[in-house]
């Protein structure tokens, strides 16, 4: 008895879309989304839901607009001299960068990314009415400085996205070219770092550049360090005129009292949650050190998952290990396919599917 | 050491705007965002909370991104035979009435309502890129159907939000101007009922007029009958067709795990928060009853808050109001204030202090 999508008002650029979104399955070893799959720990959960009783004494009433604690825990959290006044949060990183769209993009302005970068990229940007256009990178997924800068200035977009390290390659930027992007704008460069706490510590943040550049902006997310995928924490650091800009497009109220309370009190626990990140760095590094014995080439990453290539028919492998209980995904890429570094126990999983598994086929 | 916004590449629309939101005082007796004063009943806290406990256990995977237990909950909450695939749920009503923009309205189209009507349909269309065209009421705040059928077809906006009953007016909006306004458009026809449960039981819900009409949508919230402000949790009911519209829009998991499970939990205690609703309707009776003897002319109200008029000086009076510790609203109407219906001891303070001051200030 419903209607069809045809029979309504509809926009036109709306016509023949599909929604965007990696396939929901449930596997016993679901290593597709880049989540941080190890539970929150037992006491980090405790202290959790401690601070959403509390929260719940007042969820009658509307949450902090400006939520304070949450932005001073931010603050904290990513030190470099950085106050609340210079962070922003919202439901995922997504939502961040929906904001940032709106206030630096939009309709008759155009955003940039050099592909294959992360996919929500464009799809935000046509959302807010923007214009996506995309750079190139070399083989290896690097782009240099040079190339970076001469590609920008030819597009002059209003916001350029640098995923950093990159998805879904897992590709670091050295800061060299995030200055070099930065020259050669006069718009809103967007350095994104939501995998960077599983970059080595050799690869500095994107923070260290912020003092002088209020066009500059870090991003960052709880879902993937802090195994909080599920609570939707996203949030930058930028100039102080930069968080002016986006309190004018952010619907009032954004960020719930529960979401605020679960948030800032995760933050307490980084220091137990790096240390997980300390052990799926590891993983990340057993599988990229084994992929090559089982004939596939894993690009270098800097965080939680490994693109490989060498892979004949990137759809069958995937049905295959789908078939063995292993999610993983094909990201798009001829003859690659990506992988989620799990727990001990799911990587070996992945591994000994792999290994069973014709590399020719 | 910021840098000052007009340094920035902001958007040339939102130069000089500032950030839309009531000032957000801590006063003894905070009646001006039509908030539920009531807190969450201990019992129905504890449910929440034993949901919210179960949810972290798995929050570091992204959230079920159709949200199917919590639409379940709604369309059993709501009745009518409505099914999960003719719901849709956001973070707080303003986040759904952005997606029904983004799908139906955005850059190019416009939007339109009967002023004085709730002061974010303009703020959320221009933000998505459309035109707001304002109609008019009569001088009580109604509009009968022959008027507003004319104003919409002379308009012909691609979206018409009707707010009923009204905010910030309280005024009722019967079916036979729904029905009206829906024939006199091919747009989008949104009836918000963020304040339905406060009706009396004689005023019917728009829902009843959802079957074979494929452009009408029901907006709801959980932030006023559901005391649930602070967990930002608005609905809608509408064909199938619209809500795979709304889909396409939306930002993937824009409702985290911990949102789906405090909303689903508390859906379960409706009876319990609906006895609530019963008391508020008792006390925004007796503001309504007790105006007219100190001088004021209260409008009927089907709503949790009364706008009244024969004020003066709206501006005189609410600082007298703060100045006694009771917060209420100057919503910008000349000669009129609105003020929530709190608690029986918030609303004897508010009626204690009105009558202190002398209404001809």
């Amino acid at each position: 008895m419903s209607a069809r999508l045809d029979d309504l008002p509809l926009r036109d650029d709306l016509r023949g879309q599909t929604p965007y979104g990696a396939p929901q399955a449930s596997l016993p070893v679901a290593l597709n989304v880049n989540e941080n799959t190890h539970p929150m720990p037992e006491d980090v959960a405790d202290d959790i839901l401690d601070a959403v009783a509390v929260a719940l004494q007042e969820v009658n009433r509307y949450p902090d607009r400006e939520f304070t604690a949450l932005r001073e825990g931010f603050a904290d959290y990513l030190g470099f001299g950085l106050t609340r006044d210079e962070i922003w949060a919202a439901n995922g990183s997504n939502e961040v960068l929906q904001h940032v769209l709106q206030a630096f993009a939009g309709p008759g302005r155009t955003a940039f990314g050099f592909a294959p970068t992360y996919s929500m990229y464009p799809i935000i940007t046509r959302g807010t009415g923007a214009a996506w256009t995309a750079g190139t990178r070399s083989h290896d997924f690097t782009v240099d400085a040079g190339s970076a800068a001469a590609q920008v200035a030819a597009t002059a977009p209003d916001v350029v996205f640098l995923c950093a390290p990159n998805n879904p390659t897992g590709t670091p930027m050295p800061l060299d070219v995030i200055e070099a992007v930065y020259e050669a704008t006069h718009g809103v460069v967007v350095v994104d770092e939501a995998y960077q706490e599983f970059a080595p510590r050799s690869e500095p943040s994107a923070l260290a550049l912020l003092p002088g550049r209020e066009r500059l902006i870090v991003s960052r997310t709880m879902s993937k360090a802090f195994a909080f995928a599920g609570a939707r924490v996203g949030y930058l650091a930028a100039d102080a005129a930069v968080i002016d800009a986006l309190r004018l497009v952010r619907l009032p109220y954004h960020l719930s009292t529960l979401t605020q309370a679960a948030a800032t009190a995760a933050l307490r626990h980084a220091l137990t949650m790096l240390r997980m990140v300390d052990e799926i760095v590891a993983q990340r590094d057993r599988i990229s050190a084994t992929l090559p014995a089982l004939g596939y080439e894993p690009h270098d990453s800097s965080t939680n998952f490994v693109l490989f290539g060498g892979v004949n028919d990137p759809a069958a492998i995937w049905q295959q290990l789908y078939d063995r209980g292993v999610l993983i995904r094909d990201v798009g890429i001829p003859h690659h396919l990506r992988v989620t570094a799990g727990t001990d126990i799911e990587t070996t999983a992945f591994l000994d599917a792999l290994a069973s598994i014709d590399s020719r086929s």
